[in-house]
């Protein structure tokens, strides 16, 4: 393992996000909270200082392989989390470091659960850098990073393989290093479509920003108490609703679409799932809570905002859907763990994983009663490799077994059963609200500080999907 | 497919449980309770006469493979709980149709769950038809037909193979034939021992004997309307907790231990996760719950009870683990997923699958890890063979998935979130009780009709584990 490489491209990240904190400096400024001003431009400056003091030799032997990019990824978004928190900590909006590292991991990993209990108390630079890191965690640090910097293609792909969402990390170009940028110009065009749409539609200027973050990120921080159910006005609901679809889409997509490869991108077998399971999920919901809202078309609008923000893991409120029949909230919560597509900026295990488990358990079915048949997995017309399948046949495995013993961790923390079971899920699959204690009229500040530590790790460990993490307790090993 | 070998397969077994009605109707006799008496008589006549009008001509093509096997044990099962649900009918004990086939799959496939309010009240007879359909499920309906009727070996084994619990159906003998009724009389002489046990501890003769069928098919049907609880014995509790640990066991290390191989038997790794499981949850919930009982010997008392009876899937009752914390209780909610050992007539995943997926998981780990590792997943210090590895896996994948959809259908019923999972859980892995409305102080009774034919089915699925149910959904396709 190259120590000294992981050392240098960590410090390489925190360099790159100590300068993204002038963006909330800059808002500081703006709404003249100078003491939030000077704490970001400290926090920036000491994070560029401590980046470049390790960034000053660069390793002679700078190779770096899966190990070493999964264990970059782990370090840095650790580190990050914790740097990103001091701001809270230091301008008393989140007096407690516990707290304020849940509420910048929770933002980080996308997964937009929070521990504050009055929002519109909070400082306007703070809730900017609240839903900011939504906006950088959503595409990934490194990514980032990979964008700006010139890096070798090899060094690329491993730390880019280490932090995409999805089983498989696909290259749009020949070059890595490339596709990456495409990958953020896309990034970046659909979030500045989003904020230009809200700004039609009426949304003050630093609403429509952190919202168009939030949505991009597929986080769900808002800078209303209420969430997007504040605005009360169906265009906007509308609008995150298409976006949180469009976030949910794998972005290589896109690439293909302007490379006026539509056919081949609307043929895509995820993006068909995807759409089919939001189709009957806001169908089966919308039947179901007619007789909440008494008109068909009112419960429609509230199931497809719920159902996209659920599945798309963004976690936003229009409606508490804790006043709906159970039926419906067992739809939501299985939709939690299906997530937007690959390669897209939403959590959860993903359509493209939940469609091979479903395929491969069918297979399994199939040739346990007919011994004699020989099937294959198929996707997108093609037969998938056998240890692909198995790797996420596994993944799954793991992932339960996490889930499982944070539970058991969790429930120590004596809190109801709904309660604690829906905090596990909810985090690690980076969504956001949960049932009972925690549903999207609350907040997480009811679990104690160890408890969120916990639960920041499952959104660390699911917004990582799980290795990278897991490598950090082997480092000693060799 | 052979039909008509499943017909007369199916046929066989009707009569062989037609002829065991016998016996409650005898207890009827001597309780003096002549309807029952005439109505078990009666049913066990009109099965018999069902049965032989099926078996009059042996089909000429005798041949039973794996396919015919799963659809055999699926269809038998499936009868016999209707046909035995109908004396609960006839004598008025349990009116509704639905009601007693829901406690006849339940009796049969030992999960103990139970949509009666008043046990006391029931007949004494149909109180001993419970308790016994326990012990007729515990080892098997099948398993018992081919220990009393000669059949030719492959056909044994196949038909061995689709009822057993567990990955694998080992032989003990050369002849397959054999090796059942070697594993009939363990089971027979175990349930005589405890129930000679529980006599000595001044127990009433027919409480020991339908304690002892409870205990032997890890059920948990008791007589008593508070279960062993209303005896308020420490000697019957102890005894109960050590026959319920004996029948979690693999059989077939009884058999090793008659064999004179008690090294052999002692080596076995399954027993040893098995104890140490048991241990630990013991000693993590006796420390838990030493506040509500005051005392540690008190509370070690009712947590060893409460372990065994979860982890053998029994789910008898010594007190509500309502009143304990939720740590206790998450606890106990995984206990319920790993059962007993496989080859014995615990419920749940089995011992087996969970040592193998745990291994795996491990192994997938370090694979991902370290890409140029080779590790193979060893058992009682054998590699195992791939194929067997992934089949575990997938079952488990298949598992989550029926009940993921088994939820979301009972959530229709529209009761709260923890009654409607925990109904699940504890139907599937038959173990008996769950939490919120059908804790061990209340009953299944809460459901609608519809929805306990739903859980009948989940029994069913999980006794048998799974794919014999499922070969029934594709018999018309070839």
């Amino acid at each position: 393992m190259n120590h000294k490489m992981i050392v240098y491209l960590t410090a390489q990240i925190i360099r790159a996000v100590g300068i993204l904190m002038f963006l909330p400096a800059f808002v500081g400024m703006i709404y003249q909270e100078w003491t939030d001003f000077f704490i970001f431009v400290g926090t920036g400056v000491g994070m560029i200082l401590l980046g470049t003091a390790f960034t000053l030799k660069k390793p002679e032997n700078n190779a770096v392989y899966a190990r070493e990019g999964m264990c970059v990824v782990a370090c840095a978004w650790i580190v990050i989390s914790f740097l990103g928190a001091l701001p809270y900590v230091m301008t008393g909006n989140i007096p407690s470091l516990a707290d304020a590292f849940f509420e910048t991991a929770s933002g980080l990993t996308t997964t937009g659960s929070t521990i504050l209990d009055d929002i519109e108390a909070v400082s306007r630079s703070c809730l900017f850098w609240r839903a900011f890191t939504h906006f950088i965690g959503g595409m990934g640090v490194l990514v980032f990073m990979l964008a700006v910097l010139p890096q070798s293609d090899t060094r690329t792909m491993h730390l880019v393989r280490a932090e995409s969402a999805g089983p498989t990390a696909g290259k749009l170009v020949a070059k890595m290093s490339h596709s990456v940028r495409i990958l953020y110009a896309i990034y970046i065009t659909l979030t500045v479509a989003e904020m230009i749409l809200l700004l039609i539609g009426g949304m003050p200027l630093y609403d429509a920003i952190t919202t168009a973050f939030s949505t991009a990120g597929t986080g769900g921080f808002s800078c209303k108490a209420g969430s997007i159910a504040d605005y009360n006005s169906v265009y906007v609901e509308m609008i995150v609703t298409l976006f949180m679809m469009l976030f949910s889409v794998n972005f290589s997509l896109y690439f293909l679409i302007v490379s006026k490869k539509w056919k081949q991108a609307l043929a895509n077998e995820e993006l068909h799932v995807f759409l089919e399971i939001c189709a009957i999920s806001i169908l089966l919901i919308s039947f179901d809570i007619t007789k909440v809202y008494g008109s068909f078309l009112t419960a429609l609008r509230y199931a497809s905002f719920q159902v996209l923000t659920i599945i798309s893991t963004a976690g936003f409120a229009s409606a508490n859907y804790i006043d709906w029949s159970y039926f419906s909230q067992a739809i939501l919560m299985i939709l939690m763990f299906v997530g937007g597509c690959a390669g897209s900026t939403g959590g959860g295990l993903k359509v493209m994983r939940i469609m091979v488990l479903v395929k491969s358990a069918l297979k399994e079915i199939r040739c346990t009663l007919n011994p004699r048949s020989v099937v294959v997995v198929k996707v997108d017309g093609r037969a998938m490799d056998k240890e692909v399948v198995h790797g996420i046949g596994y993944y799954f495995i793991v992932f339960i077994m996490i889930m499982v013993i944070s539970i058991l961790l969790l429930a120590l923390d004596g809190h109801d059963v709904p309660t604690t079971v829906t905090a596990v899920i909810t985090c690690m699959n980076n969504v956001g609200p949960g049932l009972s204690e925690i549903d999207p009229s609350h907040s997480f500040s009811c679990f104690s500080s160890w408890a969120k530590i916990l639960l920041s790790m499952d959104m660390l460990l699911g917004r990582l999907e799980i290795y990278p993490m897991l490598v950090l307790l082997t480092l000693r090993k060799r």
